[in-house]
């Protein structure tokens, strides 16, 4: 599996000998790795992954390819070698996830006549588009997700504070084999929904206010994200107009979801519904984003999105509408690209649910 | 007390008109603001911070310095404007916590004139004296660990697999009011001991084998750091050897740590009493690290470690022995340093547990 994605990497038409990776879900995606120290240089056929000796057996469990450990010193250190015995002429490496420091580095450790090659989100758009162990990893990340938010729903109490009840929905997630949430759990009530990325505080969530949660699993390594906001007990009919707008909003994004689409006219398909309520204005970030390996992945499902939809893309389609003062709500799915429309992944109803 | 952190910066002498702060944490650090998206500027008297629309409240709330939306693009394309109105000729940049790319886009969208000046872990530097703010938070997160720690014990059964009982420790941090682990708990039993890192599995902890807990809180935005094995049911004299020679290195660090030593002499001092045990061949990685907002900090406790520790420094001692198919055995402990030595802030004890 990660030998076939390296075989789709093209380092010839790319203009290079070899291609140094750096980030860590990319060297998982190539190698298998899943530790949190580790280079893996891509050569035309072989690949060799850098780490240290905390990871010795790890690497060799995991990894398809060969693995060497640097006992001291920063892995960097140890390319120069393994360079020259490649005879490598053009070293890619990722512009955007290595420091200026470490780039710096790297050009003073070089053997002489090795050139760095400057590559921009290489690995990153192969990761767009998901294989069929990555779309199943992802379905069962959003299943357990949904099974972890109903579970921990049906354990709320009025008055239990949002950090209690993000505890829960953790716990529950973790119950159910999660390796742990895959961003910091969000739980606001009342005014504080309209803070798109509210932490959970000490603040019980009281009858007759807006609840939103926002969260997603890690579950072998995949991400799912889903956004829920209910109504413990009555609100108002302000809110309640919110939300049939923002349901609106998101189903139709949802509907504009098909290969050979834009992300952008997604984002505007889910503005112009908002629009037509008078509250665009108040849906203040973009539509969605990819998601596998890492939490916010390539399309950026936002006004200039420019990417056109491809099957096998996984993706989150939530519209939101924030009013200072007053609430917030936001509805979020995750939904796979299929050849003829989209599939939503996320099993949990988007009524308005009441609590 | 962000502005007089601020006040501790002192851009003459790092020959800078401005500084942009582009870590999170030192963001954090500087201006008190929590969310995931900001540039910080600072300058001689006055600081503003950069965010996206998400952020607009809780920017205002939480920062002590002007905050400013950008409505779209990046953040770095509103910097011009500010760079010019300030008359800023010389701009700082955090050299190891900015991207390649960005440096690159940076000195493209710079006004004529200003010039890009490298600098290194000038607030990471800072950071690692802890003011009386951060020692009190870090004492606290390590109380809550600990605590943690010891409900999630009391829940455990021989044959709970490794991530329930992970998931039971994660859940108890939660519900004491951490916002979440620092890190991805570590659970491992039996050979899997071994392995420093090792990710909770579907393994059941089965009777008279290794447990080995590292864990750690984060509370009010600190991390806590602790690791205890333990023995479920008996264990072998072997092991009762590795861990005897490990708890004796991990007592002579600890009663080395005093003002003015050098971090690669904390190193030594648990590295000489395995040696002494012929087991520091399998001490494969460091005896510790800083910690506080981040979960790993400065100063390393390496071989070469040169950072002299100073009162208020708050670091982890966690010396290991590692055992390929027999075992692993790994003590931590969280200390600050103090005038006169240092005090253990983790309350848990450390003689071998049979549970």
């Amino acid at each position: 599996m990660h030998a076939q994605r390296r075989a789709r990497l093209n380092l010839q038409q790319l203009q290079v000998d070899a291609f140094l990776i750096s980030a860590l879900p990319n060297i998982r995606y190539l190698s298998g790795f899943t530790g949190s120290n580790a280079l893996l240089l891509v050569r035309e056929r072989t690949a060799v992954l850098l780490t240290d000796p905390r990871y010795t057996i790890q690497a060799a469990t995991e990894c398809n390819c060969t693995s060497k450990t640097i006992k001291s010193g920063p892995l960097t250190s140890a390319l120069a070698p393994e360079l020259k015995k490649s005879k490598i002429r053009r070293l890619g490496i990722e512009r955007n996830r290595i420091s200026w420091a470490t780039y710096q580095a790297l050009q003073q450790s070089l053997p002489v006549g090795v050139e760095l090659v400057a590559l921009d989100d290489v690995i990153e758009k192969l990761r767009m588009v998901k294989d069929s162990s990555e779309i199943e990893a992802i379905r069962a990340s959003v299943l357990l997700n949904s099974k972890a938010f109903s579970k921990a729903i049906r354990r709320f109490k009025p008055e239990m504070k949002e950090f209690e009840l993000a505890a829960e929905i953790d716990y529950q997630m973790r119950k159910l084999g999660a390796s742990g949430p895959a961003f910091e759990t969000i739980v606001a009530s009342g005014p504080r929904t309209a803070l798109p990325h509210a932490q959970p505080g000490p603040q019980p969530i009281r009858n007759n206010q807006l609840l939103l949660v926002d969260m997603g699993a890690t579950l072998n390594g995949y991400a799912s994200d889903m956004t829920r906001t209910l109504a413990v007990g009555k609100i108002t009919a302000e809110l309640k107009r919110m939300y049939q707008a923002t349901l609106e909003s998101q189903l139709a994004a949802i509907d504009a979801v098909k290969p050979g689409i834009a992300a952008g006219d997604i984002d505007a398909a889910a503005r112009s519904v908002l629009r037509k309520n008078g509250l665009d204005q108040e849906f203040i970030h973009s539509t969605g984003h990819g998601l596998g390996l890492e939490i916010h992945e390539m399309p950026r499902l936002g006004r200039s999105g420019e990417t056109r939809l491809e099957p096998g893309m996984t993706i989150t389609i939530e519209p939101g509408v924030y009013r200072e003062g007053v609430g917030g709500i936001r509805i979020e799915d995750t939904v796979l690209v299929t050849e003829t429309g989209c599939e939503i992944l996320t099993p949990t109803p988007k009524e308005l649910l009441s609590i």
